[in-house]
């Protein structure tokens, strides 16, 4: 045996793996590449931990990790020995691959999971997520609510709960939308752990494998692979502009599509807003086909000036529409609690397939969430919050004029959270716009994301809610230098023969 | 138009839903049910008000509210007349049973809803559920650490996470493994909404239709509905008694099947616990034949003696166990934290995919969480409950010695939850012995809940962790009971010429 194997271990006293399991490891793994075969004595532990530059104590606990693992026999009087029965086996790893089904290749999920990890913004000013800004998160008040309800509290509701969720919250949901005038129960109401869920869960129950779904086009990126995994065939409508209601009913009397899919206040990323005419018009058309609508209302509450109509789910005058809302970007996305406002029998559905997924959401985030409501907390909260954004899609708009005048064609969003801007050069592409961007340590999302087919490549999403006004201006400064360099890019090629097929990236 | 019609409302003062809305729900159902035609003349708001006794505001609001529903139309100058075209498209009631997709009839689907919603406790004592004592949950802990920490909270981790996990718990979780000897980094950790949205993510990603899959028989039951719904064929080893390796090894060779998942230490429900010695002969078995373990440790730490053997986690020499541990029995289930310990590959794929349902978990309960491990509290924690979890263990046995004396079968569990019992009477069933305590206030899970297949149909589970002690006695003192009722219904059709295969219920 070759015992300058054993003086080349360098142990890494920072780690947070005791050092005598390095030192384990380290001999499995030369026991599994054999430089240690089978049988073959170990030194005794005095001489391994002088060796190493161990204490004795861990030589004597990296043998006894070794024997647990079976790759290491002790006899009594004799030593230490590489066993020889276990070792071939040990050598070939589990082919994690090949045991993993498939995952259907998507470049919405890589962009989804930046956008939610935020890696996108580590190293650059993010345009990009949709995220409310962390310094107005009401933590404060949630944390007071938390010490001073502590003794009102139930202990038993931090046990199991009903899948559907906390009853107190369930009743304070249901009487926001009583506010509004649409009559809720209780009973109508699911808590999810954020719209997203809610969006599986109506996947899951509504959609079997071909059937037809409207979805706008764009619309927001995490539908789309919920609905595909799903199996759905996608029918589109186009977001921005008046709704297409002739192409609507085209869709229902030639597919007989299960589910319509939109946010018709704010959407995302178009930021339309769908009129009270329009809404009755959907409505009365929906009614006539016993459409199913999903209303999505995650931004409702965002408006910068009049409030926007009421909602499909208050219009609703035929009982087919279920509304999906969220606190994540009025409150914080950490909370995850979303609901789902449905007839019972589909909310009695919806929990049936809940339970198996995670049982109940989280119930110290339920109860929090109801205290604050309870507190009447939340109508000023969203005064202030409003104000906060409506500066900040000001002066966003302003820097937009600014620093990229007439290269970007957008309108003022009436409320929620984004610019959705188009390219106003006739080559030039919102990719090719991000790739130069990035190097100008900005971001944003490129506009096919949130496509189901593959087009808005001139167009982007720019956030403006994020971020405090010094850093959203300089954002849109570099996008203005952004577009400079674009510009310059394209001079040249127009300059070397242009050729507009040849992507640039 | 019968007029009397509007004197038989009686708004209810008391409901959340406000007075204009329920009238205009009275309307609108009138108007669906034809009692008010099409075209017909409504009352002035003045007469509405005084009819129905209420206020002119709330008549004037009740109107708007059925012109946006569509239902009325207002001519100025003339009156508010129900409207002719959407009524005929209101009467019909979406078709929901028939949008939804059918739900696969398990038996077990409403066990668990029970389980989780405490249904069955409301009334008695139960038994039932594999519930911790809420009087034990750490709840003025979490209170005060999150008082404490909010300052040093960095606000931006109550925004988007990466759907892994929030990083320090995921650190925190990776330290828990390294101090047992299973050398563990952050990257092999996925927080996951409860163990059970571990099971439903590993059969998401592992199972494709047709596989076959390997579990205890009986198991816990909350597993079954989800490798079922992923397609899998189920193959079954006997949880009680020792370790059936020639049957496994046979299913290994027969069927190659792609998971095993398992509870080694005091399983759920028959409190089994693996030697040491079997846990080795099981891993080399399983690395010869690259077979998956999913090794379930929710009662690991729950022990009442001796501390069971390392998990095979820890024991793991080919890389292929999968580890899902949760906080819902040694915390609160309220929390709705566990996790997935594996191969950094698998953790990637898994995060895939849990990213529809939720994007991640709450992060209100991981930072929580992560503040009570990092403080040190655990250990302490887990010592106080171990002690109290084992009196009323002991408590358990000496009142069924007391009280069920030699008519039932079972061994004292060494940790856990649960008593495993088997009833000694020749015919009866668990299932005839629950009629019998349900009418006596105390209710078990019978035994076929844990079963893949139709069987345990004279065992029961008894959890001895959730009540205290005075609760518990008298609990077994009733079972006790229903023991002697059982007996005397036997009695009775023995008299009776006895029909065994006549079922009692």
């Amino acid at each position: 045996m070759d015992t300058s194997i054993f003086g080349a271990l360098s142990p890494d006293v920072s780690s947070p793996i005791p050092m005598y399991l390095q030192l384990a490891e380290y001999i499995a793994e030369r026991i599994r590449d054999t430089q240690l075969p089978a049988s073959t004595k170990l030194p005794p532990e005095r001489q391994l931990a002088l060796s190493c530059g161990v204490s004795r104590t861990t030589a004597i606990n990296a043998y006894r990790k070794l024997e647990e693992w079976g790759l290491v026999r002790t006899k009594i009087g004799s030593g230490t020995y590489v066993t020889d029965t276990i070792v071939e086996t040990a050598v070939h790893p589990v082919p994690w691959s090949q045991l993993l089904v498939p995952h259907p290749p998507s470049p919405l999920s890589s962009i989804m999971r930046d956008l939610v990890s935020g890696i996108v913004a580590d190293t650059a000013i993010s345009l990009a997520t949709g995220l409310p800004d962390p310094a107005l998160y009401p933590l404060e008040a949630f944390s007071d609510l938390q010490s001073r309800q502590l003794s009102n509290l139930n202990r038993g509701d931090m046990g199991h709960i009903p899948t559907e969720g906390y009853l107190p919250l369930r009743q304070s949901l249901a009487s926001l939308h009583c506010q509004k005038g649409a009559p809720t129960a209780a009973s109508n109401i699911a808590v999810v752990s954020g719209s997203q869920q809610g969006l599986y869960l109506l996947a899951k129950i509504f959609i079997n494998p071909g059937d037809y779904v409207i979805t706008e086009s764009p619309t927001y990126l995490g539908v789309l692979p919920v609905f595909q995994a799903a199996g759905a065939r996608l029918l589109t409508l186009p977001a921005p502009g008046p709704l297409q209601l002739d192409l609507l009913e085209d869709y229902l009397i030639r597919y007989r599509p299960k589910l319509l899919y939109l946010l018709p206040t704010f959407q995302n990323p178009s930021g339309r807003i769908l009129s009270l005419s329009e809404r009755q018009a959907l409505l009365a058309l929906a009614a006539r086909h016993r459409l199913v609508i999903i209303e999505d209302d995650t931004y409702g509450e965002l408006y910068y000036g009049q409030q926007p109509p009421p909602s499909l789910k208050t219009l609703d005058h035929y009982g087919g529409v279920i509304y999906l809302g969220t606190f994540s970007k009025i409150l914080f996305p950490g909370l995850r609690v979303g609901w789902v406002t449905a007839p019972e029998s589909v909310i009695t559905r919806l929990a049936l397939e809940k339970q198996y997924i995670d049982l109940h959401s989280a119930n110290l985030s339920q109860w929090q969430l109801h205290e604050f409501l309870a507190s009447g907390l939340l109508p000023g909260h969203l005064d202030a919050i409003r104000k906060e954004y409506q500066t900040r899609r000001d002066i966003t708009a302003s820097a937009l004029k600014r620093y990229c005048g007439d290269r970007l064609i957008y309108s003022l969003p009436a409320g929620g959270f984004y610019f959705w801007c188009r390219l106003a050069h006739p080559f030039a592409t919102a990719r090719q716009l991000l790739h130069e961007a990035t190097r100008l340590g900005v971001t944003f999302v490129p506009g096919e994301a949130f496509y189901p087919d593959a087009e808005g490549n001139k167009e982007f999403r720019l956030c403006f809610a994020t971020n405090r006004e010094e850093v959203q201006v300089e954002g849109i400064k570099r996008l203005g230098k952004s577009l400079d360099l674009l510009d310059k890019n394209f001079r040249h090629y127009d300059q070397a023969q242009f050729q507009p097929s040849k992507p640039l990236i």
